[in-house]
């Protein structure tokens, strides 16, 4: 499992590559929910979203030999993109399989940075498998959107700086897909502040991080239908688990309208676009299903990459 | 005419108070220009634009006296807020004369700061006056939009951090509708660097402030119908054409139509939602209007403060 340490390396790797996103504060929420929101805008993150953190920290880690072969990587999008900028600027050879049905913004933006990308039918095929069939062939390295040591530890790296730019914290919020950004950020949470409360959101119709949390056994779902397009992964890893359970973590469900009701609120009091999963743990608070009376909470808005027409329409709502 | 040390003062009042808001830099846009873009985000300033930081270094100047007698503003918008919240926090009485068709996200804003507001209708009605006669009834001081020395010389803190932050610019780009902005930055930009160019941009269909520039006199010009709403004034100041004259500003005229381009692009790119004549700057730009290659660029988007409706409907286009 890995530990504060890891974090702090994956840091040291990071450093003067990633970006240090600010941290915003509105009133407007504070008062809402009787707490101190401390909103982590990975959104403004390279790519935009907190996946280049982990993405990069993994490639970068590659001996030269894996490098000059090469990397694969599977993806519903925001990973995609990761992988396709750390490895433009380590000057890595990629290829990126993603869904056929993925927002065309992210499709673009992934091409955008020198990247090959495969396509595949989400409802029909495997990406995992067609991933690692690619990487056999081509003899190059599978890098897996969550569940990897090096993965996890960049993604934390989101609660390393959160804390030491705000200190104190009563509650981390952050969303869970495949349990990489929540369990990298709980371990680097913990590590530095060891009362402090782990939750993670999930969309409602997708009950996998909170079946898994509850039996301990990790169960392949079916693809849920949802706003969160970050969080469609049929399951959480198996590394995220183990931590999040040792963490105790909780996880929690929403719903796609509470989503865009603060989505058109971080519009309104931050002129910020956050995309539906980065809006997850927002949304959580606001729609009271987090105690956070009194407290000091962080809160993880996790990438911004939402398609203009998506936008409009929920904005329009 | 303000100076240098006048906006050293002003930044010295608002210290603690003021956001110092971030610098964003994007590699799509950079490119697009082949120039280094420096874009200082003041719609994440408090009430979302930088007018805040006139108002509260105008009214934190007035005595003990003056401030129990309160304050009186007349704004098309972003003003009115940053008077109502520099008074929330110095505790003074205020009243805001506001056009009856603003935005309403803005009207609800600056009640939401506690502040009176008196509407007027903007095509018959004169709102200098009904503020001045406001004032009179009141023994209440008047902050102006834009034409004071101390309004300006606040609004001259955003080049001064800007430029604190990031060291040499060659341009200095930025909206004018009544100059506020443009002069304070101007004297804080040419302060600290003597060769910088700076450059203004209104709204095409509004040639008040390449008229007054071009002649040295202010004349009130029909209120232009853009969608530029920040600068809808008929006449820029007489403090802010002293400036501007005495260093050669030049102004740009951008269409309606390059704005919303830009908008959807700051959204795809920085997922930063930026007001019409908030990004009238960055619109200039990458229409080709202001000569750019191979230079440094500071750019001012100066606020976030539009209504949800119209934001999905150019989303959207």
């Amino acid at each position: 499992m890995i530990d504060l340490d890891d974090v702090h390396r994956a840091a040291a790797r990071l450093e003067g590559v990633v970006r240090h996103t600010p941290v915003l504060t509105a009133r407007h929420f504070d008062v809402r929910v009787a707490a101190h929101l401390l909103l982590k805008a990975e959104q403004l993150q390279h790519a935009g979203a907190f996946k280049f953190r982990g993405a990069y920290n993994a490639i970068a880690a590659l001996d030269d030999a894996e490098r000059r072969r090469g990397v694969v990587a599977f993806s519903s999008g925001n990973h995609a993109q990761a992988v396709a900028f750390a490895c433009q600027l380590l000057d890595v050879p990629v290829a990126i399989v993603m869904p056929s049905d993925a927002p065309p913004i992210k499709l673009t933006a992934t091409r955008g940075y020198g990247a090959e990308v495969v396509l595949y039918d989400r409802e029909r095929e495997d990406r995992e498998q067609i991933g690692r069939q690619l990487a056999e062939e081509r003899d190059a390295t599978v890098i897996p959107p969550f569940d990897h040591p090096d993965v996890m530890a960049g993604q934390g790296t989101v609660a390393l700086e959160l804390i030491e730019e705000v200190g104190h914290l009563d509650v981390l919020v952050a969303p869970i897909g495949g349990g990489g950004l929540l369990s990298g950020c709980a371990v680097a949470a913990r590590g530095l502040l060891p009362d402090v409360e782990v939750v993670g959101v999930e969309p409602e119709v997708r009950t996998a991080a909170r079946d898994a949390l509850e039996t301990g056994e990790i169960v392949q779902r079916p693809i849920p239908r949802t706003l969160l397009d970050g969080q469609r992964t049929g399951a959480i890893g198996v590394g995220p688990l183990a931590v999040l359970r040792a963490v105790g973590a909780r996880v929690i469900g929403v719903g796609d309208q509470e989503v865009e009701a603060t989505m058109r609120a971080l519009v309104a009091r931050t002129k910020q676009v956050v995309e539906p999963s980065g809006a997850a743990g927002l949304a959580a608070i606001l729609a009271g299903k987090v105690e956070v009376a009194g407290k000091r909470v962080g809160v993880v808005l996790s990438g911004g990459n939402v398609d203009l027409p998506v936008l409009a329409r929920i904005l329009a709502g």
